[in-house]
């Protein structure tokens, strides 16, 4: 199934411009009379026949749709914003493919990086979620300091853990309960400072260990995706 | 701690050449009298004095050494050649952080790549084991047909495993047992064909599934892989 991507629905009828208008047309050759898959990347795919299309726009109406129910899990990872752009695009590709409900980005004392692309972020999002056929897309945050999102966080997600590098024991694998909301905070290369974890401990965060290999950041946060997902079966 | 690679060693001594001597001396500007840690990607760990450093070579005495005890668990993965080679570079650092003993590339009725960089992988092998500690370094294994690959395997893997997408409703978790060797083959992006998986099947490979997301063949090695390795906590 090809999948296209709009969020622009108005009167059974839906929109794709820009590169989605592209690969519909000019990739895919789908022309007036037929019918296309779309997503609103929340949940929703319309089946839908193509009833006009323009240089720049694909017209499509209704014919049909099918709404996913709304996430009864939501696991989420925050990744303190990394000095490699490329990796950071790989992490949000592959936890689409996994299933992820929100990436939260932020800076903290030891953070490398300086900012994140999020238009490009965007994309990727759009592009994976089309591909795995998870149509809910998940939300990007950007937090420029680390106390105002472990508050927030506190008041969203019911297990909270941090992972470092510090002397813990545990895995995470270990503490997985049954709440269907989780987040992960994992930090930069250089690791979170002591204050910060202590910090974190306050705001109801469990300390856990993702396994004795030293992983980079972004490992460590599909691993510990992973072992999310992996916990309900 | 930095880690070098070297797998020359000689009466001992160690020597650095090539990128390795590049890093050595240029980037990290050790020179006659520094120590250093060099690996052989072979589970040892050398603590060394540099006692020369040309153009082209850095020869170091070797002081003392650390042995890592051999993998007790060989957990494994077979790949069919990927169009993108970029996405079997990424799979291939991120399975050396998380730990993988062999990488099995193969072509089978439905591969779309034509073949691997075998010096382009051996590399990234050696950066991320270095970068990740992991210093027994996997081996890479190539099969132009899918049947003799199979045989092979049977005879070193106690448990084998065959993920497709054909109507398998258990998870690879719930089959993961006590042995210690554990190989998980994933199937090129159009997936196996029937004869394939009945072939394996013969073969004693057990069918599993990765969870319900349609995931990407280098995502899915990825999950398989963690999960061998969440299974043992």
């Amino acid at each position: 199934v090809i999948l296209f991507y709009s969020d622009i629905v108005e009167n059974e009828q839906i929109f794709l411009t820009g590169e989605e208008h592209a690969h519909c047309t000019k990739v895919m050759r789908r022309a007036q009379g037929d019918t296309i898959n779309v997503t609103d990347g929340k949940g929703n795919i319309y089946l839908c026949e193509i009833t006009q299309s323009t240089r720049t726009q694909t017209t499509a109406k209704i014919r049909e749709y099918q709404v996913s129910p709304p996430l009864s899990k939501r696991f989420a990872v925050g990744l303190s914003i990394l000095k490699n752009p490329s990796r950071t695009e790989w992490f949000v590709e592959k936890a689409v493919e996994i299933g992820i409900s929100d990436f939260y980005f932020y800076q903290s004392t030891r953070t490398e990086g300086k900012s994140i692309n999020q238009p490009r972020l965007q994309k990727i999002i759009i592009s994976a979620g089309k591909q795995s056929m998870n149509v809910i897309f998940p939300t990007i945050h950007f937090f420029s300091s680390f106390e105002p999102m472990l508050q927030s966080l506190s008041s969203i997600f019911e297990q909270r853990f941090i992972a470092h590098c510090n002397g813990v024991e545990s895995h995470l694998i270990t503490h997985l309960k049954k709440p269907n909301t989780k987040f992960l905070l994992i930090g930069p290369e250089g690791d979170f400072t002591d204050k910060e974890v202590s910090m974190a401990l306050q705001y109801g965060f469990q300390e856990v260990s993702l396994g004795s290999s030293r992983l980079r950041s972004e490992t460590a946060a599909l691993v510990g995706l992973t072992a999310m997902h992996l916990s309900r079966m």
